[in-house]
């Protein structure tokens, strides 16, 4: 293997594949990248089996073959080379020398042939989605996915099309995060993708210009994105029927500024952080939302002016919870909708429908 | 106590006294950041009994009083308020309102009786030093101070200020940073300020506008910077004779591009970090310098072309000292000037003698 490219093309895709290189493995050759020069194509790969990603690196190939390179040393080696042609070449026992300027290093590399392959996705699902959207819809839904894996397949989330639909779903037994957008009205895909794919194609997304085409099978997605694939394991199981959680109907409807009570929840928030259910008590009446936390620390008090329908209510919530959903929300104002003050709150937008989120609120008794 | 001031004072006002908070303490008072309201002043004042800083908020007082109020909670809270007035009221048993527009907290606070008094330092010895010169010398210094305190005076910077010349040095038996500019002939000052203390003032000034009016007495030094003053203790004893270490002629005399020369150390340092005693090798003949370093991971070679006088030489160092200094380095070229390959390095300006940076070198058995 013989190839030039630049440093800042090197440096691009390392990044890129480093993502999916595993920190912690009983296999060390996951800890290195696959470079692989075919035709006059060089292409890098990482895996840790559970996510691979690979790309494209543009250059000039002399000659075909393939190396595995610490993924640690290769990362900061690229960045700390002069701007200039940085040329690889594989040497005897998987050594390899890249040179850059004045610059020469022998790096001790393991042989291609001993990495695993990236696995081949041919989708008979597939669906083009915009790069903003996706980004939006995955930022906007996240923080709801399970953090423990009692119920294994809230751990990913709930990516959905059908109906001209496309939605992302995420839950955790206590809320609930969903996004939807118009999309194509002929395609149908619905699949749970693991948290940890879901963060790495979003973190994908904000390094690259393309939007990106997803591909599914049964047991794995490939996402595409110009010249880099990324390929996951999906969930397994069915995902909890989520539609029936939310309330369709309501008996107290306000409507607040959404960075006001933002606000109030996180100042409310510093009083009760440190304790264990972070509970923070609502009391609408007379069109004023008053807050109320307390704690060792202290108390707090605050009154938000509201539009209001509906009968007075009392109610508790986690104050992250509220704090999730609101930080997710662009618009300046929102609906919330309550019934009883042990049944769930719906947050959603004053027009339309494009979000949902849901919060089980906290029993508390009264002193 | 009752008075009002802005919230952005306010948070202006706890920052600058929060760093020298205890974090960790025995004695729970010090976490805190002591309020006092007198005549028509309000202070602020944290310490941890090693340095004490006290500031001055604007404000306007309605009732004298004094209280100690969590630094913690009174930090998160004050960033959170709404950027309006904001009104603290002391109630009874130390208890505390603070509101600003729709919200009230009520903290639990401390007796401000049972804070450490500010020690009053009235300095035999003072000095008006520039702000921006006082942060570009210790920042240029510090990272010579010594880690361990073997030997404690070496904890600290020495502050020397004679013959119209002000000087900082940090030695820790490996290198020497010695930094020097000119200032008003008739003072003379020689302390020896702990690190600490150093970078405290380095944060507080990147904070203010204003220069550094110094005065110390022989255990306590005083820095007042507009409207806010620390003290701190001085390191007791006599500092090293530094001067001595520096010697005053080489055999070897090489001219070098800084930024060349940092970034070839940092290349190589990348195949010895993990290693033991960050070993770079570097060979000056033919007006070429090769730096050369190696390890399991593979080896690097770099050549730079350099203005050289004198005698070829093989020297060996620890590179993370060389990086150190030619990082606070900002002139364009650099004068390395060599004895032997057990002699130290000195670095100095081409022009002038504004800096001198000496490192020791390693020890090495050529294979």
């Amino acid at each position: 293997m013989q190839f030039t490219t630049t440093k800042i093309s090197l440096v691009n895709a390392v990044n890129t594949v480093q993502k999916a290189v595993s920190t912690k493995t009983t296999l060390p050759i996951l800890e290195g990248i696959l470079f692989e020069a075919i035709d006059n194509d060089i292409y890098l790969m990482g895996t840790d089996m559970e996510i691979g990603i690979r790309t494209k690196l543009s250059g000039n190939v002399y000659r075909e073959g393939k190396v595995v390179l610490s993924a640690k040393l290769i990362s900061e080696l690229s960045r700390k080379l002069p701007d200039d042609e940085v040329k690889i070449e594989l040497k005897e026992n998987n050594k390899t020398l890249i040179s850059c300027k004045n610059s020469e290093f022998n790096i001790q590399g393991e042989a291609g042939e001993d990495f695993p392959k990236m696995p081949e996705v041919v989708g008979e699902k597939n669906a083009l989605i915009p790069k903003e959207l996706f980004r939006s819809l995955i930022k906007e839904t996240i923080f709801s996915v399970a953090k423990s894996d009692n119920i294994p397949i809230l751990t990913g989330e709930l990516l959905e099309i059908s109906d001209g639909e496309f939605k992302i779903v995420a839950l955790d037994g206590y809320r609930l995060a969903l996004r939807k957008a118009k999309t194509e009205p002929d395609i149908e895909i619905k699949e749970v993708i693991p948290e940890r794919t879901m963060m790495e194609i979003y973190r994908l997304l904000s390094m690259k210009e393309e939007d990106v085409y997803l591909s599914a099978t049964k047991n794995q997605v490939l996402f595409t994105i110009g010249e880099t694939s990324m390929v996951s394991n999906l969930l397994q199981g069915e995902y909890i029927n989520y539609k029936q959680i939310i309330p369709s109907n309501s008996t107290t409807k306000i409507k607040v500024n959404t960075q006001e009570l933002l606000s109030s929840c996180e100042r409310a928030a510093l009083m009760v952080r440190d304790g264990k259910n972070n509970l923070i008590k609502m009391n609408f009446s007379d069109s004023v939302l008053e807050i109320l936390s307390n704690s060792d620390l202290g108390n707090l008090h605050e009154s938000i002016d509201v539009d209001m329908t509906g009968d007075p209510l009392k109610i508790a919530f986690n104050c992250n919870y509220f704090i999730d959903a609101l930080k997710a929300v662009s618009e300046e104002e929102i609906n919330l909708e309550f019934t009883t003050s042990v049944s769930p709150c719906v947050i959603k937008p004053v027009d339309g429908d494009y979000f949902t989120y849901l919060i089980l609120p906290v029993r508390y008794i009264e002193h």
